[in-house]
């Protein structure tokens, strides 16, 4: 990276509103925390959280000719345009800000939507996004109190929130954040059966 | 059909319990009236309603013999295997009951997951075993208002409440099932900007 951590988070914050960023730093405190909680790296999930939403604010037109030209996934432009900016974010850390950590382009990629396999580090800034502490919805109180002990489990009752929503809502689904809810609940399945001994304690 | 109506009925009614065959009764009840209503073909809505749970009490490991060795869709075997008894029962009614009407088949085929890009046919049998007078679940008078005027919003509201279900229930969701929401929605978008006028009337 050819700016350090001052300069990018000067860069960042200036692409966006005052409010947006933040909310920013909150998802970059509480990303940290869980990091450490959980045993992902906090210095990959502070860079990751600070750079998650810097496309957040672009002008539509420049985040679909960023997909079109760079041949991200397509099929982003068939679906609501809330999902284009964590695509689009992921390739303007790695071109704009010479980000090369795949761990942190990943987590910046697949952190509205999650994904089928997200690594530890997915999770924490995914987790981060929902619950830090200016986020203000139904449910975010149990989604960090759930939190204190699974990353999975937490997880999985910010994407059930976001699917209700949207059926409340009668807004489309985007499938792969259904794809990645059940794949959230087979890694519960997995942990519950491999850590019995656990359970309550 | 080699058989006559009485005599299919017969041979299906008796591959499952009679409470089971009381559903059967009113879905085929429902279909014809919605066929009616919304311009399918009865007598067609009739015979898929009679045929659409047939395999539904078969033993597990059949439908997954059956699902193996002719080439079915082999998806469903990773999923509930509630889902597994309308592709079977399509498969059946094909082979042992000699139905040959591909509307027909599609709509047994397609009544528990719907698709994208229903027919009108498996539209009407999909929300007729939703709907019919034995089903009391929550939401099912408000599917059964809807279903006056829309089969399309009754059909939504129908995967709406089973995708809200499986939420709570924290079950995997089958994702044609979001598939064929997310359709519904664009069909019910694209009718409404064809027919603004008939907005409340």
């Amino acid at each position: 990276m050819s700016l350090n951590r001052d300069e990018l988070i000067k860069a960042v914050s200036e692409q966006m509103p005052p409010q947006r960023w933040k909310h920013t730093e909150g998802v970059m405190q509480t990303a940290v925390v869980l990091a450490e909680r959980f045993g992902a790296d906090p210095v990959k999930a502070d860079l990751a959280a600070i750079l998650h939403d810097v496309a957040k604010y672009w002008p539509v037109k420049e985040m679909e000719k960023i997909i079109r030209e760079n041949n991200l996934n397509q099929d982003l432009l068939l679906h609501d345009k809330q999902l284009w900016h964590s695509e689009v974010g992921a390739f303007v850390a790695e071109h704009d800000y010479k980000v090369t950590d795949p761990e942190v382009l990943s987590a910046i990629k697949w952190h509205t939507s999650g994904r089928v396999g997200m690594s530890l580090l997915d999770k924490v800034v995914c987790l981060a996004d929902y619950m830090e502490p200016g986020r203000d919805f139904p449910g975010v109180d149990r989604i960090r109190e759930l939190a204190e002990h699974s990353l999975e489990e937490a997880l999985l009752a910010g994407f059930d929130g976001t699917i209700t929503h949207l059926v409340s809502q009668r807004k489309v689904i985007y499938p792969l954040t259904i794809f990645t809810r059940n794949d959230l609940i087979e890694q519960i399945k997995l942990m519950g059966k491999s850590n019995t001994f656990k359970i309550g304690g």
